[in-house]
């Protein structure tokens, strides 16, 4: 048993790997078994499909983002600075992920995202409600901020929460074709315009 | 003459059609000359290869785009409304492409950013420069937004034309995603927001 899921949990971790380096399309299940030193014959052993695979390295990092945004915005820290610190730890993401590989990965919703919406209409459903969820976990903290009087009375808090989760994936956009995770830099300030948050309000940008 | 150029166009043509569709990893020489109903033979008369091919649909892309953008954002309009009619037209791109195929195409410069920034430096360098000069066309009009009072005196032109353009990209991802042309009709209400427009130089938003 033990060493079936391992078998599987390499399979998982290379076509993570080459999916973010390369894409869905280009990938072979081949060159994936070769990469995790498993062999062919295994692979539907534990997955029915190329696609059946795609769809398990999303729930997985999924997982493991929404833990990563879930910590970060239900901090004791105020709404505002809640919002900082995720954008602070995706940025730390990006660069961590250029000083493994040399590049910036970006996200591997939004690259899937604009890969396959048109092709693969059960991986389009599931990355529809990862980005409904990552709205919502936005969606909550806007809604705080708002009452808080930190965000402007006239704030669409959904609108709001879609548009900043939009900045996101620009952003990570222009960091991967720039190779240049700085390009989130403006995330927070960008957010504290979006939220028109008053004046008196507004945190000094350190 | 005329029926090598029209072999030429075809080529391009198809290729995209085929690239919008479907990406650029996943096509091959044979499909893109089968569609254009050209022998594959004769690709190679015009592409040195199908990177070329790539670069020379980003080209005829980009200069029918920059003719848009440049007629949006010179018009006689003050500059946020020239702003806005660039949205406008956005969406309506996007419209236009979901009545005739079904399904949102997305932005072709976007698409092929996240698909191939980390895998062909050629088309990441041509596309870095096309992202380049679209930030230079709002920032000119971001400028005279300034002078007049339309944005907020403390305002980078130069990173809020970045903001916008990524909050563009962002947005047509989202689009894309959802077949959803409706999701662009945020864009001008987040730029007012971008460039702290004041409340008295804010327009009404119908």
């Amino acid at each position: 048993m033990g060493r079936t899921s391992d078998a599987r949990n390499k399979i998982l971790n290379s076509a993570a790997t080459l999916i973010e380096q390369r894409g869905y399309s280009a990938l072979g299940v081949a060159e994936i078994c070769a990469t995790a030193g498993v062999p062919k014959g295994s692979f539907y052993y534990f997955f029915e499909s190329k696609q059946a695979l795609a769809l398990a390295v999303i729930d997985e990092h999924w997982a493991a983002q929404r833990r990563d945004w879930e910590k970060a915005l239900s901090s004791e820290q105020d709404p505002l600075h809640r919002l900082r610190d995720l954008f602070e730890a995706t940025e730390e993401v990006q660069r961590a992920g250029q000083q493994q590989v040399g590049l910036v990965a970006g996200c591997l919703f939004g690259n899937l995202a604009l890969e396959l919406s048109n092709q693969a209409e059960e991986i389009r459903g599931r990355l529809q409600e990862i980005f409904e969820a990552q709205i919502d976990l936005i969606d909550r903290v806007v809604v705080e901020a708002k009452e808080q009087g930190q965000a402007g009375p006239s704030v669409d808090t959904r609108e709001a929460a879609r548009s900043i989760v939009a900045q996101i994936e620009g952003r990570v956009l222009l960091a991967k074709l720039l190779n240049d995770p700085a390009q989130l830099e403006m995330l927070w300030r960008n957010t504290l315009d979006l939220l028109q948050v008053p004046a008196q309000a507004r945190p000094v940008i350190d």
